[in-house]
């Protein structure tokens, strides 16, 4: 038994050795994202991330080379990864209106849900740099389908992404903040249905559109 | 002459010294707000205020309570001041499509000439917590005077306030950042125009009036 635990040591350690650097790199992610959600990248020291991942300083380096690459890991995570599983849901969806109603929606309500992660979304994508990455590009490329095939009436399609974008962080911001007076009911819905009507769409197609059932 | 001086010493020195308060209080102002927009308000000490406006640390309470009596102050004369003149300047405008037009173009392009006064102007407003005053309340009032009169057909005031603000803020965002391959020409009126039609202008309408000749 000794012997054989022995022999298969090697082979038992390193897969558990892998895991646990896995487990250490996504305490690390997670530690990142809260504290640059809170506060920006510039406010956020390494041993703060280390200390809140509950790891050691040393360890940082074993996973990524400096607080830029942390900073852009992370990044990919909330922005290619949620863009990714947006494709892979709309895939079969063929109107760009339906698609540009259901990423917005689950978009909203995402950050409703996770606010830490619509506060990093509006931290991360209003500088508007996100136009040439992960949800970014995609809204673009979407805008960009509606109005080659006519379906949105509006022939700016830098500005439709600059306003389509610009609305859902605002939108976001709304969820994140105490508005007494303003009811912030079926927002998702909402902003969608606005963000349809600045693509060119009427408002009572627009309303339609953004209250059909969504595919989840 | 040394007597008629000292005579009339003191009340030359009142307005001096009136003069000299005016002048470090406004010094204080503009050190804040470059700082705060910057850094963010938290991140900012009373301390490097007084460093950057020149003045002594003590003076500091001559004029403000407090960092949170400084902000307010500096929000005011962002938000407050220049929404005054938007009204004055538009007095006489009643087309509301109008108003908002004109309102957008000054926004983006007072972003654009003062890159200090346009990044102060997106962290404050995109919490949006600016619907209860000053600039953001006097665009959700303009918008719905449209829906009032039937000239906006979009009926749900509170998000066409969030997409207009959303809209603008991340415009100027635009107008902040070196966005290669996209140009930001006319970017005041295209905001404009993107605007109109989230409002529920058709696209032609939505071009011609932002690209009308604008009072100033």
């Amino acid at each position: 038994m000794a012997r054989s635990s022995s022999l298969h040591g090697p082979s038992e350690l390193e897969p558990r050795g892998a895991r646990r650097k896995r487990e250490t790199r996504s305490k690390l992610l997670a530690a990142a994202l809260r504290l640059m959600a809170e506060k920006g990248l510039d406010a956020v020291a390494i041993n703060e991330i280390t200390e809140a991942a509950d790891v050691g300083f040393g360890s940082f380096y074993n996973h990524f080379e400096s607080k830029e690459a942390i900073y852009q890991a992370v990044v990919d995570s909330v922005f290619e990864e949620f863009a990714d599983w947006l494709d892979g849901l709309l895939a079969d969806v063929h109107d760009p209106a339906e698609v540009i109603s259901a990423s917005v929606r689950h978009t909203v309500a995402r950050a409703q849900n996770e606010p830490l992660w619509g506060q990093f979304l509006i931290r991360e994508g209003l500088p508007m740099r996100v136009v040439n990455r992960g949800l970014g590009r995609r809204v673009l490329r979407d805008v960009q389908k509606g109005i080659d095939v006519g379906r949105f009436l509006n022939g700016d399609a830098f500005m439709s992404f600059v306003a389509v974008s610009g609305t859902v962080l605002a939108s976001i911001a709304v969820a994140l903040t105490d508005l007494d007076r303003f009811s912030t009911e079926h927002l998702p819905e909402r902003c969608a249905a606005v963000v349809l009507q600045t693509l060119g769409l009427d408002q009572q197609a627009a309303n339609e559109i953004a209250r059909r059932p969504l595919v989840s």
